[in-house]
């Protein structure tokens, strides 16, 4: 039996989470059966869990995809470009979730998956990066730590998926980066009061 | 047959609205069965469905009672008040929110149910009373709109609102009090450029 090359295992997986993706955005996480999954992705649910071990781990899967999508807009294209992505993002694919949040909180192990594997995107390393050298170019303001502007755009950012999510119609995109500019912008709270980070 | 008094149905719909919030932050809304409603609030579920006319109007009922007391909140302690409050709120009844998300966008008469309920509750009208009046006394920057205003604090109360739900730590209030004041407070944007509102 000749075996399955590097490559011809990448596109297997890609094609395992597309489907995964589309399978979970139109039927939530819930109604995503096996049966569904395997229709959605066209394997069957052994070759499926031979690159995924469960059906969890096929969602942690497409989070860390998303943030790692995320992290490189922000890195190249900066505030701007992540709020414009956001409010672009597929409303029924955000809703899949919120749909676990509940489990997220409540459940430790799906928890600390989620964790360990968003830490082994490194996306976090490379937001605070770009925070920094945002700081240093003058394009972000640098009387705060990077965490606390970082803790505050995904505040932002958050919000906006969630009227994504909820179908409202999201406020503009101009609006959102005047008033996130006058937060966290350069020319931000000018005054040379030091302030103390927290 | 003695007829019930106004006082004892006012009481009355006070104990099932308070049961039925119980019963969805302890089961989630698909969870909360009729018999599980039955037992957290004491009563048949005649009794019931006589004052609610079914579970999607206990919850909208529910959403409207949090509306109000939110607005009331704002009116009376304004930013600071609706940021404290809601980084306190109870993270199980926020994820019956979160539950509902899907099926506010997907399905247009609870849509309808809930946008009506709003509107009758009048939140928004005094939510933007209150910011036109933070706009007169300064405490709000008053080269936006109303609208613009409350649209981007409502940006960063869900996002903390979400934060709370996934039992995030979230960020600190003061922090976030101070950037929603460079945002939209009345000290932000000094400058005299005339801002075109969308």
């Amino acid at each position: 039996v000749p075996k399955i090359s590097e490559e011809r295992k990448t596109e297997r997986r890609e094609q395992i989470l597309a489907g995964a993706r589309r399978c979970f955005a139109q039927n939530g996480y819930e109604g995503a059966t096996v049966a569904r999954l395997e229709t959605e992705i066209g394997l069957s649910r052994g070759a499926i869990f031979n690159y995924f071990g469960s059906k969890e781990d096929l969602f942690v899967a497409l989070a860390v995809q998303d943030s790692a999508r995320m992290s490189e807009t922000f890195v190249e294209h900066g505030l701007e470009g992540v709020v414009r992505e956001i409010v672009e993002l597929d409303p029924d694919w955000l809703s899949v979730y919120l749909e676990l949040f509940r489990r997220v909180r409540t459940d430790e192990s799906f928890h600390r998956k989620i964790e360990d594997s968003q830490r082994a995107g490194a996306a976090v390393e490379r937001n605070r990066a770009r925070i920094e050298e945002g700081q240093r170019t003058g394009e972000l303001r640098s009387d705060l730590e990077p965490k606390q502007i970082g803790a505050f755009l995904n505040l932002v950012l958050n919000g906006l998926a969630l009227a994504r999510a909820g179908g409202e119609e999201p406020p503009e995109v101009e609006l959102v980066l005047d008033l996130l500019g006058d937060a966290i912008g350069g020319g931000a709270r000018r005054d040379t009061r030091p302030r103390t980070p927290a």
